[in-house]
């Protein structure tokens, strides 16, 4: 049997004769989206436990962002997929994410995230994005309604995350100027990977630390904003543990990249720390 | 009793102690959004069929359009609706509409049309939109997005509406020039207003031909476009019968306007048409 | 054209040449499910808020009840829609009631009800039931699940009703006995049918009091229950103004009953109350 | 570091503090149901294509089974889960598999599979279940519904899977006869587990056949039935490449048992099958 090749095709499960049934095609992925971006600071103690070693934490203790965005995203495989299908391609996120530190270079450590399709769901997942499923309701700004109005100085709009019956994150801003691609703050992503042993539930299979391969980034239009932000107990979710929160600042802007991929920088199964 | 005055308030149930429950507010209404147009022409019997007297076909029997648009919406009692819930403010629609003619005066006739959550369901029923709950997926367009790209000759774009487990609508644009409004199809709605007697289910209370009083029309970023549409049979839905469909051409642009009600054209209660 | 027919045909909205697309049916309907009972008393001023006249308050001023439920439920024209489609027949339902009389007579007013799908809302608006869209989620129980079990005493229940991303309502029942179907109070509805006037908003087209002809009702399986009931605040729902609430027990049974239309108490539009 | 523990819990992602936000629990999972079971035949050389080596093709070549299931499922964890948060335990299923054998044991392959909630999704892909999200709509019957009648004889029931706005997959049963357990196909599951490698996605991390160990399996009230079947095209699904089925008959059944995990009977990674 060693000759024989495998019969079926696909990155993720299902895989299939034709190989475009698969829940997610490989990379490179291509993104693009608004992004609103609620900068945080919360006990520093609290953040910390949300990284694990060999991460440690970032310059500025307690620091974290939320993203609440709408993706339009594809593949290289299926570049037609938002005409094609845009119910695939066409998917809203609510991203929170911690600062750390690897071998002295600052990123961020993503602790929680929904989003609110399976494709999206999967391929975070294979990354190290602990995606969840959730209802993600976003103000959209409208140049043409007589009384919302587009993208200006005052204009206001909120994200809404909501997961088995629970308003799990809420955050809004308020436009004030117009800014700089430098006033951002970087974000690098040091993501884990995990996928349980069937026959041993104590012992993953794979359980490592990458960096996501980032490229083409491209951000317009950016606004400084005001921010709130708003965590909600859950009889599910932890993310009230970072509760209260200091708001640090926001920002709304147009941004586009592509992923390739990612490098393991730490591998623990093969590491030896105990678990 | 008779000086006593009606406690509850709303524009529609549920009216509550304070009136901010209604599902629906009342006029005027504001609406922005980017419309899909799909422009059409069906059998001129089968599109006379779903013309009722006293409107009569118009000077293009047969002809129609079909839009997919996601609009945001706001009342002048909670013009922060966008802000204060997304969820209520922000939603899809797929309408069909069939020219006809009222005294001379061409318009649109609306049999069939699907919207994604109940305000506008009900906003639509109390106009005389005869609203059903779908799923609508659209395309959008991502200017950073490397592979996908923004408004631009060739861009496609898809709608497609899906009810009770069926997809009912489908239809794609491909974008060819930008134009001026002057060349779009002019639209005025006539609608009909129907709710029935609890008492005799065959005599409705009310029953009325209305024009919707539709204001501040303000249309930019226009352009011509190839279009496809495609009706499928359905255990539940009737637009089907509008098969086989010649196309007459499609357009994409962003769309501004204010609804303060409607007109009453004809009412079939006192005008003792037989029903 | 006064001999003229009218070719459209449907009970409600959309009226169309074959009649079988209208959104909901004429009567009679016919409904089953399984019912969790939640019998609470609130201040007995705030309860008298939600009454309006010619209604008034009960014996039991500010005694209510909730029900979460999910039915199945045909028309005449269709009876068999739980087959042909299920996602229209079947759908869960959050009806909170708050006792009152009319002429003497003892009822129950539904100021708000949420339910998962159109045809059930739009049903309900035409009966005078305020509904809403919402996400409804009922402990299901289940024999032969090793761990969860089926109806016996300590058995443990919940329902949960979200919209717009808020828990609005969340009720619980443990089983504890096996009772009689006298033991379960008797509900009569008195309903609030209202229609606006697309003329003129501050005064609407239909608005009258309306008892459901409800018969062929049956009761089986009635366990008593401990009950739990939480009304939560929200941005656009008032029901959180029913807090605190008091428990007077609960009830979880099968039932099934025929609907064959209303009978008109009282027309405030003819009535000549102010509004 | 050696001596180090990793501080977050949980059996998938996320892993956080406290342990109990992961998607999924460990195992043992415990499930109760009623299935649908539609028994068909398709052509023995479009089933082999889904059998990858080692396993074979089973006794009755082109033999499968679709089953449609609402499950309540719980963990050891959160023996409570069906009463704490009813969204996560109740979920549908839209099941395909397809005879095999592995070393001489018959079992069947699942191809493909449809569920409705995120925490089964994730439970079914690390057990190996290719798990799509999709919207799963079931008849239920109702005893005391007067016109749709509870279980037996000419009792007509349906199944409809619908994933991004197309119908995959239709079943339904008329019920005959009841009938005995051991009359129930016996179906023991050949899954596969698959995890991508986030360096190279022509190599998966982990890529093995598995058997799923299950105990306690009780099934109960069996009727016979008349099974009809319809895959349909998709653009993204690759099931309708099974059309045409003949009908081997089906069966409705309460169903209830355990799962403890899996056994892994074949590595692709290490076996050095060519992939």
């Amino acid at each position: 049997m060693a000759a024989e090749k495998f019969p079926l095709k696909g990155y993720t499960l299902p895989l299939t004769p034709e190989g475009h049934s698969s829940l997610v095609d490989p990379p490179p992925w291509y993104y693009g989206g608004e992004v609103m971006q609620l900068i945080f600071r919360t006990d520093a103690a609290r953040a910390k436990e949300l990284i694990p070693p060999p991460l440690e934490s970032g310059p500025d203790p307690g620091q974290g962002i939320v993203w609440f965005t709408e993706w339009v995203s594809v593949s290289e495989l299926n570049l037609d997929l938002a005409f094609i299908n845009p119910e695939r391609a066409v998917y809203r996120e609510c991203l929170v994410m911690i600062q750390c530190s690897f071998q002295g270079e600052t990123g961020y450590i993503v602790p929680y995230v929904w989003v609110d399709n399976d494709f999206t769901l999967m391929r975070g997942f294979v990354q190290g994005f602990p995606k969840k499923l959730a209802r993600i309701y976003l103000t959209r700004l409208s140049e043409l309604n007589p009384k919302v109005g587009g993208k200006r100085a005052g204009a206001k709009m909120k994200g809404i995350c909501e997961a088995h019956g629970e308003r799990i994150v809420e955050g809004s801003l308020v436009l004030t100027q117009q800014v700089e691609p430098s006033d951002l703050p970087p974000v690098k992503f040091y993501l884990m990977r995990h996928f349980p042993n069937i026959e041993d539930a104590t012992t993953p299979t794979v359980h490592e630390i990458v960096s996501s391969i980032v490229s083409d980034v491209k951000v317009t239009d950016i606004w400084k904003c005001e921010a709130t932000l708003k965590f909600s107990e859950s009889a599910v979710e932890e993310v009230a543990a970072l509760k209260p929160v200091e708001m640090l600042g926001g920002f709304f802007h147009n941004m586009g990249f592509t992923i390739k991929g990612g490098k393991v920088l730490h591998n623990y199964c093969s590491a030896g720390i105990a678990r």
